[in-house]
């Protein structure tokens, strides 16, 4: 599973830092998800290989501009490019009024087929290769994290646990394998309960804006990864009022609170050049964060690129 | 009066070129107009010297997606920006209520007016040091040019006219040497008839998608230069059966026609990479249209700016 930021700006896009867009990819084939698509998207995506062909979903986490605007872009470029396959789009219910109202005026005809989930039922959807769930987030709107735990795993079947429970030989043995929950007299046997991992599933953790990151105890059990918006430090987020935004330390006391392994920073203000010696500079973020955070600490910036690999080690790409 | 093209590419971005933006500056102070806007026109903005703040109008000239998806960004980016001061937005109708769906959506406040002019009842919108005038195209949707006149001109009344004609001595022609026409006994006096210019106003002429050059005559009368699309080539468009758009020898026919003293070619399908021995190439524009054109032709690209001197003598400004 890899990781590969298109946007980490908050808010307006700056000459080096686009607003908000991440790609997460399949460790099999070329499958990848967009997780929010801000504006200029599109154009990150052409200085990348990915392929608007291999675009599994897109998740929105929420409904403000530097988190969506980039959507009928993209979409108008999938169709110029010849894309057929339906495309799931994950997202506020806004969203889907929103893409219908600008799908009419703008005149946009798609040779695809839209199919919309909405986040607001915080549904749990499965991908062939991909399980994705959603959590509620605190921010001025609706906002949703999205967990991502990979399906297809290097596991067994736990055998004496099956037949303790009585579930019969057969067909559901097959899904549970699978990474499917299934229904058992009435009752939700959850996949990951009957099996015994040689590995533990891969599971990255992507939020959207959020205030209040202890929000996400529940979506960060088992997970390697989170990827949250440090929109300010706590120095700047006391002088701007920041309202429905985190700061650095706040989020990397969550993340010590429940042993995360990794952290990864984004979403940061533009107050905060990348150059060295400005102050404030983005180097604020780490040295906050380091303070009260002993996990792996990581700041996004556009175009890095992450790989999370099977025995759960999280590391930087090194640039081609 | 300067040219700045901020996009040049024609339904998607490629690498090297954005999708439609044009920026076209006052001689005088900081003023700009933004015609069109496509994806990431607000991200072109930020490698050159314009301001949010000094921006006086946006025109858009058809609904098709490249040419305003960046439109609510740019709005968002110059309300977080501080703008304060109304803004005007001439645009077909369908642009109005696509806008006000957008930020009813995404709950984008804006701190200033929008004051919108609908292109479909071809208005004649003048500004302190601009006068705009609306002509309609051919598209497979309502597709419109604007013609840019200064108005602040180095002329005289024709005092002896003004006699013969019986207007009274007065605010009347104060009115018509600040360039507004009057009205005089139910009839329309333009300031154009009754002024002695020492050199004639400069005028541009920027056109969005359209398959008739023609439509221009009137528009082009007086006007030094002509911005148009040449989608293709002739031998592509043919292969295309490209609906709705010219091809770059009929607009350069229709600018022969018209005596045109300069023509800026533009909207380029991303099938014409502009790399030098490249198949077809950006080139085959130049040359095809150089063909049946006697004029200053020019093919646009993306920074690219020109500047038309109070003289009427258009050329392209050298990189700083």
């Amino acid at each position: 599973m890899n990781l590969l930021f298109l946007g980490t700006s908050a808010g307006v896009p700056t000459k080096t830092r686009n607003v908000t867009g991440i790609a997460l990819r399949e460790s099999k084939g070329k499958g990848w998800y967009l997780i929010d698509c801000g504006e200029g998207t599109q154009h990150q995506v052409l200085h990348t290989k990915l392929s608007f062909h291999s675009l599994k979903a897109i998740f929105i986490t929420h409904v403000h501009g530097d988190h969506c605007y980039g959507l009928p872009g993209i979409l108008a470029s999938a169709a110029m490019g010849g894309r057929e396959e339906a495309l799931t789009i994950v997202a506020p219910a806004g969203i889907k009024a929103w893409l219908e109202a600008t799908l009419e005026a703008t005149q946009l005809c798609l040779p695809f087929e839209l199919a919309f989930i909405c986040a607001d039922e915080l549904p749990s959807v499965a991908f062939a290769n991909m399980t994705v769930a959603t959590f509620t987030l605190s921010h001025g709107v609706a906002s949703y994290a999205y967990a991502f735990t990979e399906r297809k795993v290097n596991a067994e079947l736990d055998v004496e646990k099956l037949a303790q429970k009585g579930v019969p030989r057969g067909p559901l043995w097959g899904q549970l394998k699978q990474g499917f929950d299934i229904e058992l007299a009435g009752e939700t046997l959850k996949s990951h309960d009957y099996l015994i991992f040689k590995n533990r599933p891969r599971k990255m953790v992507i939020a959207g804006d959020n205030a209040r990151p202890e929000l996400l105890r529940d979506a960060c059990t088992d997970a390697q990864v989170l990827v949250h918006e440090a929109t300010y430090t706590q120095e700047m987020a006391e002088k701007a009022s920041a309202v429905g935004h985190s700061y650095a330390r706040r989020v990397a006391e969550f993340a010590e609170s429940v042993a995360l392994p990794n952290l990864v920073l984004t979403h940061f203000s533009p107050r905060y050049p990348l150059k060295a010696g400005a102050l404030p500079s983005i180097e604020d973020f780490r040295t906050e964060a380091k303070n009260v955070y002993s996990g792996g600490l990581y700041l996004a910036r556009d175009f890095l690129e992450f790989t999370l690999d099977k025995s759960g080690h999280f590391r930087e790409v090194a640039d081609e």
